[in-house]
């Protein structure tokens, strides 16, 4: 019996998410049915982080038990000629039983795109949320800081929520305000904010919801002094609305 | 009467190429259905060039004439808030009678990008070729220096061509070997191929005849001399396949 660790990259466009779901294409039925197909066994993906329908992933981590003596470079190869063009296998090599690709993980780090203009170029549709208002950068800053360290971070959680603790540390919150983003080395002139965070765990829609408070906060409908009281308050409908799935990518598990 | 001019930008990816088709969702159809939405006029698209299924533009040209007062601006807004997320106007002005898209043009560029590598990142997928084999640089070089400057294409053309000439002139044709591509900011590494093609026109799969030949030249299929005899054959049979349609963009139309 071997454990393999994957390095999974997914466009996260048209699929409801990683977790299998009956009737539903998701990253992990996609990968797991053809498991089966390389190993006639039936085999569970333990993953990093259930990203949601329309996230995207740069290297979500996932592990899995098997009797077969494939290598994981065969695995690799395998599985990268059979999966669809918007899922794609990094990386993959062996370890040991006591990995876990969640429970192992110190830190994750996520970024999300934002496009201020009016509209948005079609080859980042895919991965830019449009906040189409005015925004006040340092609104927006202040605000972060009230964010960054260990806090109950409740209130911006989806509201059935079945975790232990809803306390959770962030390491970064950087804000980049861009004025292009690169896409096939043309450069895509624009006003784009860039989001990244980096935190011992994440809650459910955590960094959708940060990301939706935050541009309340630069539209002027929330006070940055006020995302302090937010937190205290452990009540969700205090905080903003939940950015759209499409801009957020999970960037990095790190072990 | 006004002539108005749309500077178009599309991902090709689900869409059944430019030129309206019935019952087939294409870039044309598209807009002239919105055009007749905003105008209640049947308006028809004159463009600089039909693109194939699932090539995309950087800035397609296209007129149309209309009795309606409606400024290029408003055009472009309330064509940017109906078109779907792939599809988007970066630009409209008013243009004179006598300008036509594709008899004013003086030049034509397209770029291609080319993946070597076994497989591709999924991020890309919608817009590389993923060719496998080792290519030789230098023999792709040699060739390429044939095909510079004026001449007969038809070896270049598909077979079923209803163009007066197939004489074309290319000014420039340039290989990059590139280590990496950038994404969101994120640089995927990975041996990449871009090959830019500038010419006073282009007959029909031009673009991506050279390029399936090139790749057959730089996997010793082809040798780079027999270029020059290709081209003086006007054989369609002796040069290489036409590579797929997603690798190419309609980068620039020079007037």
């Amino acid at each position: 019996m071997q454990k393999i660790r994957l390095i999974i990259q997914y466009d996260g466009t048209n699929y409801h998410g990683w977790q299998i779901q009956p009737d539903r294409l998701t990253i992990q039925g996609t990968i797991e049915t053809l498991l089966y197909k390389i190993t006639s066994e039936k085999i569970s993906l333990a993953a990093a982080g259930r990203t949601d329908a329309g996230v995207h992933a740069l290297a979500q981590v996932a592990t899995f038990f098997t009797t077969s003596r494939l290598s994981p470079e065969i695995f690799l190869k395998a599985l990268n000629s059979l999966l669809p063009g918007d899922i794609k296998i990094a990386h993959a090599d062996n370890v040991t039983y006591d990995f876990h690709p969640r429970y192992s993980a110190r830190k994750k780090r996520y970024f999300y795109h934002i496009s201020n203009e009016t509209f948005i170029n079609p080859f980042l549709n895919r991965y830019v949320w449009n906040a189409k208002y005015p925004l006040n950068a340092s609104h927006i800053s202040t605000a972060k800081s009230y964010l960054i360290g260990r806090h109950d971070f409740r209130s911006f959680s989806s509201t059935h929520t079945d975790v232990k603790t809803t306390i959770r540390k962030i390491f970064e919150l950087n804000i980049e305000n861009l004025n292009s983003l690169s896409f096939m080395g043309v450069i895509i002139k624009g006003k784009f904010i860039k989001i990244s965070i980096e935190a011992d765990g994440f809650l459910r829609h955590m960094v959708r919801n940060i990301v939706g408070t935050l541009i309340e906060v630069g539209r002027g409908r929330i006070e940055p002094q006020n995302i302090k009281s937010i937190l205290l308050m452990k009540d969700r409908n205090l905080a903003g609305p939940t950015a759209p799935a499409k801009g957020l990518f999970l960037e990095e598990v790190i072990y």
